[in-house]
């Protein structure tokens, strides 16, 4: 008997890096995906793809037009919205919704995911949400529930009674948590790539929220 | 204060030209939302732009790369798979889920149009499952709860407590019924095309199971 399929979404972050590695952990078959949608820093897809051939996994770039999402500054089609820089992190958790939120993102990702799903005959899906999303509201533990619950009707897996179930395993883990879950299954963190607003040349520019709670994690896990 | 707002999910077809005449006919200012996501059927896509046009409203018609779907006989790059022809009403309603069942096409298209809606600020998201559509398990009434369970939860529109509402007022219809509706309410039914596997000249086959159910209602509503 083969190993269990899973859909694991991996976009060359930090985050889905671990969620990748504790799929890896748990025996899975994964077909990783990642998404090509017009996002400022698609150097992260060069990251995605080094990261699947790591693991030796499947792994599908699927292409979506950025006109399919509305306004965000992490698209480069809306070159007129800033990407917040040097906010700390009490500032990042006590903003509103960010202007890098994108309309309706995670929710389309995850349907297609759910398709694929179907396609690869997969039971599990894996996504990376985590504790500091809190202001996302598509990352939240009630979105996390809801799309299961629309996983448990919506395609012919569901019908046949094996509809994929939604694995989210960093959705209570803050930045330093996730690291050390990621060293601890020697995930290779070092070929993720998490800034928002690169340079021209795909460096990161350490100043975004990204960039910041990536340092902030790393000074921890070697501080503590 | 201006009318409210509404996503219309119009493929060109007749259900979905019946339910832009009723989001018309509740004074809704209409966002009609197509997708051109490699179906045979293309050419529905035209009805869709003339039918927009009728009703004066803003269209978008949205490109979707098929190779996000997976395997359907809808679909024109899988065309070792046939569309089923000649089955009369009895044999279609008993069939298990059809070959032009398309896995996650509607969560894909509902995800998009909750993006559009928050673009849009829409109060509403019009769709155009019906009571033949039993076989295809996102056309069901429990799919329509789920997705608006999570539209409840997804978006800033949800973070702001003003969640778009999900109306699909044809879940309970026959054809003969959403014919009879579309009667009432003046829509431009000669306009729509619901053909699946039209002819090279974009003529409808008269053979498939939305020419069959489209033919069978007309003829009902005629002889009734």
């Amino acid at each position: 008997m083969g190993l269990i399929k899973a859909i694991v979404l991996l976009s060359g972050g930090l985050d889905s890096t671990v969620v990748l590695a504790q799929a890896i952990k748990n025996n899975r078959e994964c077909l990783a995906i990642s998404f090509n949608y017009g996002q400022r820093h698609k150097i992260e897809l060069e990251s995605a793809k080094i990261i699947a051939a790591y693991y030796n996994v499947s792994h599908k770039i699927i292409k979506l037009d950025s006109s399919i999402f509305g306004q965000s500054s992490l698209l480069s089609n809306h070159d007129g919205v800033e990407v917040p820089k040097d906010r700390n992190a009490r500032q990042i958790s006590e903003s509103s919704t960010p202007t890098t939120y994108v309309p309706a993102r995670n929710t389309i990702f995850l349907s297609i995911a759910m398709g694929q799903a179907e396609n690869f005959q997969a039971c599990e899906i894996y996504i990376g949400p985590n504790a500091l999303d809190t202001k996302y509201p598509d990352c939240s533990e009630s979105f996390i529930h809801a799309f299961q619950r629309v996983i448990k009707v919506a395609t012919k897996q569901s019908v046949n009674g094996n509809p994929p179930r939604l694995v989210a395993p960093l959705l209570e883990l803050n930045k330093t948590e996730i690291i050390k879950l990621g060293l601890s299954l020697d995930a290779p963190l070092h070929l993720s790539f998490s800034c928002y607003d690169p340079t021209i040349l795909g460096a990161p520019c350490l100043r975004c929220d990204a960039c910041i709670l990536r340092k902030d994690g790393f000074d921890s896990v070697a501080g503590g």
